[in-house]
């Protein structure tokens, strides 16, 4: 027996999915800040948390509005990513490399987060849920604005710092 | 004991870890192909398998180059995708809704593709590995044009095919 028949359903579901992969993050954030050493990483990851928890308000404010009911699901992608980034920690000593992953990771999850507001919101255009479409935009712009920023934090310093540590700790070739 | 201390194992392990998301793809992606029912779709799913093939050459290419060794890592993110992919199937019957739900699977995995290429060129860039930062920007082009042709078929016909079953299926509100 098939679970999604219409468009509603597969809008419902997919809500349902980053809502889950959200609520993921909310617990994963503090967890990045902590381990960073880059004190602008360690403050993008506490700025990107508040960020998070507004995003969880709109989507809390699409389902009072559309009188939906999201189903309990796990973003099983999410949580691969939570534990790549949980594998970072462990893996790699505090310091400029495990920084240079933990953007490479932060940028992975804000990526799964654009590809799936922007399908959010092409599926909310198409069944008419102007309003819905709207709050999701609003959060794409954050997720786009929180890649290009980690971007800009690996580029400016993280990269060139991991790349020190490693001529340090590596013999010359 | 941490397992990476150097920028250049934190490229190893990037590399190696989207070395196993491009193999998990190839064998998910004749599923993805099998299960659309726009044609369009399926064509280009098909298209992406050839492209898919093609990159991990590259990535062969550029181990040879550099005279690394990949790690055996299963990429956990792509793992989650992939059984995403896998329920979509599994719970929508073929038809437009369940298009919907494969272009919207297809896309995060090339959001989840273009971030890994983007850190990976920034790793290869910082680390003078010119012949394999251009090899990888070939990759993220053919990624990044993936994602927007899969956009294209979902504006074009099946956000509206999915739409019109809807409405066929559901009562009207």
């Amino acid at each position: 027996m098939p679970k999604i028949t219409t468009l509603e359903e597969a809008f419902v579901h997919e809500l349902s999915d980053i809502y889950s992969a959200e609520k993921q993050m909310t617990k994963s954030l503090p967890k990045l800040a902590k381990a960073s050493s880059n004190p602008d990483l360690a403050a993008g990851f506490t700025m990107h948390l508040e960020e998070t928890q507004g995003q969880i308000e709109r989507i809390d404010q699409i389902v009072e509005m559309l009188g939906i009911k999201l189903k309990r699901i796990k973003c099983l992608a999410m949580e691969g990513l939570v534990a790549e980034g949980e594998e970072t920690i462990d893996e790699i000593e505090k310091g400029p490399v495990r920084d240079v992953m933990l953007i490479a990771g932060g940028q992975k999850v804000e990526h799964y987060e654009i590809a799936s507001y922007g399908g959010l919101i092409a599926i909310a255009k198409a069944l008419g849920y102007k309003d819905a479409a709207k709050l999701l935009a609003d959060t794409l712009a954050e997720e786009k604005a929180t890649d290009v920023k980690l971007n800009g934090i690996a580029m400016s310093s993280v990269n060139k710092d991991a790349l020190k540590q490693a001529a340090d700790l590596t013999p010359a070739q």
